[in-house]
């Protein structure tokens, strides 16, 4: 595989170098670090033809609208969040600063615009605390709770509040300490509180991923601000999502028996895609992994595992990867990584399902009907 | 406001018939019937103005795109069912004609493409049946369940049912029966059997409104069926969408007090707009109101709203009025149409979700970002 500089790049395609960014994080082009130089990136040749020798003008809007769901041109506008030059910005704020000092309470009062201080502390306790508890929970508020729409945005931020409190009090230990406290409390893990803080700030938001989607569409309908949490978290129980640091298993027990190298050799070698390696909104690296993983000490097979992962694809680690590490250095529950993605991100979901009812449109696409013909 | 014939429309339009009942379905058209002769219908001037005057060539991509999340181009391909010329197909075959006789188990057998029976039956008794009831099943599944990425056809279609199985043992009395004939026993209505088969099989698919579409995105994670139907149920308790047929309570008791006439024509001068009237996909009227209102006698209130309501607003009664004089006609309970339509939709969003499942493709469409300026 041929990899081109960005001059190279640009003097093929003929356009200005955002052009170029754009069609990378819209995975059109793929892209690498500069194994000379780190802080550049190359871009794959064959992808870069490709682009360059397509039909000039507009494409026909049936290819426009096809692409829209998949990394395509934008289906909708938002203030809340954007990926730009490689930083995650929160209503314009890095999301990596935040991270150093920040709780997740602040963040949400930073992505949901309120005046006053947002707080998700609770006093239930979950007979069973976790996921199956964090469903229920919310599936309990969904079936209940009042319609969005209609109502003002004090009560509506009232209710996004209550609903973090209770999917936080079906994880969490009860208590009115800020949540990655709590989430330590549970697991018995109180040295592990700071680097969850910056976990829980990293993961709170990321544009328009498919479980922020579903919370969007289901909030579009008008249905309560829980019921578009509720199909937030329905859509990150699916492998290609929440539970991605989850599919590392495999690997991480490889490394132990045979070392990293042989480990990811053996993988790669498979032609498997190598699991929490890349991200195509962070051709230089998901910053997420970097501001997660300088706040612990990485267990040794995952620091071999990030070096030879790097070294042999190309890509380095990303946010699931440092997920999977942070469970591996303080022995948390397997599934910790979606708990601590499911409570982070339901405040971004709230912040889109609040964004969505004010544009009061529902979202309905339509679908090509490629089937039978009718009988008459 | 002006209304033109077809005729005149098209001449205006300088389009093919297909391209203007395309228009009408997408709602960029509105068209309403026309009252010399109700198998016609006439088409807003406004609006065919308007599409005439837009200027020739193809459109940028980014209305495109915006546009597809709106009964825009088609985002997808389905091969499950589809609305033309004014029925609705499932799999081809006529919902209509289907609703005659058919149960939702021989639907759901149909649009999974199952080539054995599918069976509902289920010996469980909810403690307290009813939409929270349906809610807490579905999630325990949710959360529980295996993914449905990687796994093959046949325990896929076992998921499936299964996750049918489950709703309808939450909402309706336990046993071998169909799902219709448990909806009569649980609400004491072993008369309105037959009613409440036909609507379960009118109401099983409609193409990507919102709650399918939620469904869609979830699937496309490779979450399990029933987080897919979960994400559904979350979506369909927005009142633009399951709890529609709801909203006409009101309109209902004034008309008990007042008549019909005045009741509506008081609504209509407050500026509302008409609920449970007309439908986009439909110009001609929601043929599922008319085989589903075929089968009961309409309590006196419900037809002189009716005739008042198409006589006053050019529109006719749709599915979400049918459901409500079913309520009406049959003393069920209040959040009945929510019920029926949540049982009989699983089967639709399964049907997506399997759809979506063989292409293997996540849903992730992108958002432009039109907020604060990155803070340096």
């Amino acid at each position: 595989m041929n990899w081109l500089t960005a001059e190279e790049a640009l003097a093929r395609l003929g356009t200005k170098p955002q052009t170029l960014y754009a069609n990378v994080s819209r995975g059109r082009i793929t892209a690498r670090p500069d194994p000379d130089d780190p802080r550049k990136s190359l871009y794959r040749q064959d992808d870069v033809e490709r682009l360059a020798n397509r039909p000039q003008g507009r494409r026909p809007a049936r290819t426009v609208a096809a692409e829209s769901i998949a990394w395509g041109e934008p289906v909708l506008e938002t203030s809340i969040a954007t990926v730009a030059d490689g930083r995650l910005l929160y209503r314009g704020q890095d999301a990596v600063t935040l991270a150093e000092t920040a709780t997740l309470g602040a963040v949400a009062r930073l992505l949901w615009g309120s005046a006053t201080e947002v707080d998700f502390a609770g006093r239930a306790r979950a007979r069973s605390p976790g996921m199956t508890a964090a469903y229920q929970a919310v599936a309990e508020l969904a079936a209940t709770d009042m319609p969005a729409a209609g109502r003002n945005r004090a009560v509506l931020l009232a209710d996004a509040a209550r609903t973090v409190s209770f999917l936080a009090g079906a994880l969490a230990a009860p208590g009115t300490m800020p949540a990655h406290h709590r989430l330590a409390q549970q697991w018995g893990r109180p040295e592990a509180a700071d680097p969850l803080r910056r976990a829980l700030v990293l993961l709170a938001e990321h544009e328009l991923n498919a479980s922020t989607f579903a919370a969007r569409v289901t909030a579009s309908t008008g249905a309560p601000l829980s019921a578009a949490v509720l199909a937030g978290l329905a859509a990150l129980s699916g492998p290609l999502h929440g539970t991605a640091s989850q599919s590392m298993a495999g690997l991480v027990e490889a490394a132990r028996r045979q070392g990293a190298t042989l480990a990811i050799g053996a993988h790669l070698r498979q032609g498997n895609a190598l699991p929490c390696f890349g991200h195509k909104l962070y051709p230089d690296g998901d910053v997420r992994a970097g501001a997660l993983m300088a706040a612990f000490t990485l267990p040794p097979v995952f620091a071999e595992l990030a070096e030879a992962g790097e070294r042999l694809s190309g890509e380095k680690p990303n946010i699931d990867f440092a997920l999977a590490a942070l469970v591996g250095a303080y022995d948390l529950p397997a599934d910790a990584p979606l708990q601590i993605f499911a409570l982070a991100r339901s405040v971004g979901w709230l912040a889109h399902a609040l964004e969505q009812i004010e544009t009061g449109t529902l979202i309905r696409p339509r679908a090509r009907y490629v089937g039978t013909e009718p009988t008459r």
